[in-house]
């Protein structure tokens, strides 16, 4: 990982096509529209959703991967993963002379290979919902690029929307993606089961977030590791028992906190 | 739950022994000691960490039963659950008179029946580290007594270290114990799981910091299932597969994956 510093302040103004409306091209659409990039166009498969997400910013909505310009610098391609490689060859079809960045975290930079001579990868690691714009400045961002060249454009356009700026691999980022998974979607499923649990006896889910918090803070200052407590780290059997009981109602909920459990006490027998 | 306000700024000096020197009990100690209670003892099994915490708490230390004080109002058992009832059982002898508490999550009040006249529970609810010593005024406490005497006290006791005090039944506390679980514990636990993927590839594990604020951030204003984003909501086979191939050096981890995999996308579906 290498992170990237240049030391002038100029950004050129990018001409640019958003394409996909989704949470990704929603949160970094606003980001680039905020740092004065020109988005021209906003590329969905649902009209409606091109129609939302370019009136914020000032663009042309599109339903037609035919109808997209030929009139921009950069092409951003923010859509899910399994409709990416054919928005990518059709796309890239007699624009050769463009830059292309796809924004998917689990994604080679080789899907641009014999299709594009200018191209690379922007992926902001952060959970994104469209209802919730948030300030991009400190999300890491991890760029690669086709070349030197194409690196320094696209660390410009990275860096007038964040100032965690990093080069990786695609190989390493498929590492990266995996532990992003588990640091956030799967932490964020944990937080459901609790709330599916408290749910059972009427509490509210508010008053787990001081927990919440902490639980998060505390692992700015101690590892992960350090940080462990509670029954399973003990293998407090009688707890384990007795939580394991209470989740009668869920057997597939239930297999997966006696994993958790186990995969927990693992670790502390090392 | 029954919030519990007292409009009164009286809170007695409390004659507090404290019975444990683990994390709970150290964290709620320095809570006490700064509230300027009274901590006149300090018991652990191993006399190193009564000494260490008694030190700090201005207290005499301990590492026998037999030579706890009959000189204090309150006791407070802060032990692991494994060995609460042999404590319980041995500490209320001949003490008929005092006010016994303990800081169990998922242990009932019960089990002080036919051991004390005057007892009850406070459990705060937080993840406790040694060496993290935290503001207690946020941390969330769950309180129960044997009487409505009892509980004014506990209450009295609870909010001078407290703004955020809760009268709970063991019942739902049960409920309230795992739903932490799920809250902290496991979640620290996806951090865990996130720093051993970086390690794979030599990332540090602070490139999660932004995400993981954010996805703790994020159920503040969103409910969990709401906020769940990632290839396993979007049932994403291929980066499924192709992550739980990543993961191929751990066997057990990759079982954990797919079956939170499966139940988020269970889930999504309803």
């Amino acid at each position: 990982m290498v992170f990237l510093f240049v030391f002038s302040n100029f950004v050129p103004n990018m001409k640019t096509v958003l394409i996909g409306a989704g949470n990704i091209a929603t949160v970094l659409g606003h980001a680039l529209y905020n740092a004065k990039h020109d988005i021209v166009q906003v590329y969905s498969h649902t009209m409606a959703a091109a129609i939302l997400l370019a009136k914020k910013l000032n663009a042309t909505p599109t339903n037609s991967l035919d109808t997209i310009t030929n009139n921009a610098d950069l092409y951003i391609i923010a859509v899910k993963d399994s409709v990416l490689d054919a928005v990518i060859s059709k796309l890239c079809i007699n624009r050769t002379d463009k830059l292309f960045v796809h924004t998917a975290g689990s994604v080679s930079i080789d899907v641009f290979c014999g299709r594009a001579k200018r191209y690379g990868v922007l992926y902001p690691m952060q959970t994104f919902s469209k209802t919730r714009i948030i300030d991009f400045q400190n999300i890491p961002i991890f760029i690669e690029a086709d070349s030197n060249s194409t690196l320094q454009t696209i660390t410009n356009v990275a860096q007038s929307v964040s100032n965690n700026v990093c080069q990786l691999s695609s190989a390493d980022r498929r590492y990266l993606h995996l532990a992003a998974v588990w640091a956030c979607n799967y932490t964020n499923f944990c937080y459901n089961m609790a709330a599916e649990t408290l749910q059972k006896v009427g509490l509210s889910f508010d008053i787990m977030l001081p927990l919440i918090d902490e639980t998060a803070r505390k692992v700015h200052y101690l590892s992960p590791q350090e940080a462990q407590t509670g029954p399973a780290i003990r293998y407090d059997k009688n707890i384990i028992e007795a939580q394991m009981k209470l989740m009668n109602y869920d057997k597939s909920a239930q297999q997966l906190y006696q994993l958790m459990a186990e995969n927990i006490h693992k670790r502390n027998k090392k």
